[in-house]
């Protein structure tokens, strides 16, 4: 949080067009991550076993439809159209679930969990560089509403039932991280905002080197989220 | 309002166990009516035109969502398995969708309308017969978020621009109707506890003359309904 602290300094952050186009990108990747997010686990809840597998995963969805609304009216705050904001983040997130479809109910279950918490890890990565308002939105939108325990339940009994699981579902965590930092990367590499804050300096601290270790500490928890659901990354 | 007074009397309703086993499939019918229209709501989004419809669409899902756990924590309380308590009302709900699958974005909008509103006057109606405990509960669900309102805006907004439109959709509205009252019909007649409910004078008050005069209440709303809508029914 030093960055943070740093960063707000004594004027307002906004003055800095790059800064601002930056958090619209950023806002925008949180709104339609959420809006994607809702319609896959709503699609894979169609695989749940049962009616109460199903109903738990649209509790899900719905836990991360609440939070579309708060980022969609500071969108709007900072005097963009929300939608338009989203639009040019759309093709990142829709190619990650091309790619990522999942083919049996234990696929969603995993990419509901890994999924979510590596979006989360990396949104609360990039909120600590931004201003407080900014951070403090991203941040709530992030909070963990505890129905991912279920989650980490069922895949533990599932291995445990058949072993056979338990390596399709490692190799497909590890496809999950992969797909998942190659659309970053992308999203980044198109973006003008997103890579021009880093490359001219805009937030002091935030450089190729912070970027490098916040890569790590984002796969650190992977590989820790991955162990809870009885997987080896 | 006069018959559900009547049928609380001195004492526990849920002491006759046909009245407890309607109330359940009643509690069952809301709780899968509410997960089917989640599913369905989230699956028309895709056919939204623009980011802003899909996400209003994905919010009148999530309202709808956020109805299921309170009916769940009531089946639980009268000592039933919820998600066995629902099973046998997902054919029912099943064919009602299957049947009327909307072939364009302004059928998805007209049905997300016309369709919750039906189901909510049916369960109003009903409610009003039964005990104050669980007339509270499902009144309660039906609770407008009044997201409706933008179904109203678009549908009329596309008649403007196209009248063939408008003579397509007042079909589209008869065939969502009729093929709401057969499977209700359906319903009711496979479920022992809901038919023995009204054949047996189970509730005073309740019987084939009341569901008629019922049935023209529902039907006058749906009209006025389609009205709003600039449909014809």
């Amino acid at each position: 949080m030093v960055a943070s602290s740093e960063s707000k300094g004594l004027q307002d952050p906004f003055g800095d067009p790059v800064y601002k186009a930056a958090v619209i990108d950023v806002l925008g990747a949180v709104a339609y991550g959420e809006v994607s997010a809702v319609e896959r686990l709503t699609d894979d809840a169609k695989m749940a076993p049962s009616l109460e597998d199903k109903t738990a995963l649209l509790a899900m969805a719905a836990a991360q439809q609440a939070k579309i609304q708060p980022v969609l009216d500071r969108l709007g705050e900072l005097g963009v159209d929300a939608y338009a904001a989203m639009e040019p983040l759309r093709e990142g997130f829709d190619a990650f679930h091309t790619h990522t479809r999942p083919s049996d109910w234990w696929e969603s279950l995993v990419k509901a969990y890994v999924g979510d918490g590596l979006a989360n890890d990396f949104y609360r990565e990039i909120a600590g560089y931004l201003d407080e308002e900014t951070r403090k939105l991203v941040v709530t939108t992030l909070e963990d509403s505890g129905r991912a325990d279920f989650v980490v339940d069922r895949v533990r009994a599932g291995i445990e039932a058949d072993h056979l699981i338990g390596g399709r579902l490692a190799l497909w965590g590890r496809r999950l991280m992969g797909e998942a930092i190659t659309q970053t990367q992308q999203i980044a590499a198109t973006r003008e905002g997103l890579s021009g804050l880093i490359i001219d300096d805009h937030l002091p601290g935030l450089d190729l080197g912070t970027i490098g270790e916040m890569l790590t500490r984002i796969t650190q928890r992977h590989v820790e989220r991955m162990g809870k659901l009885g997987l080896e990354h």
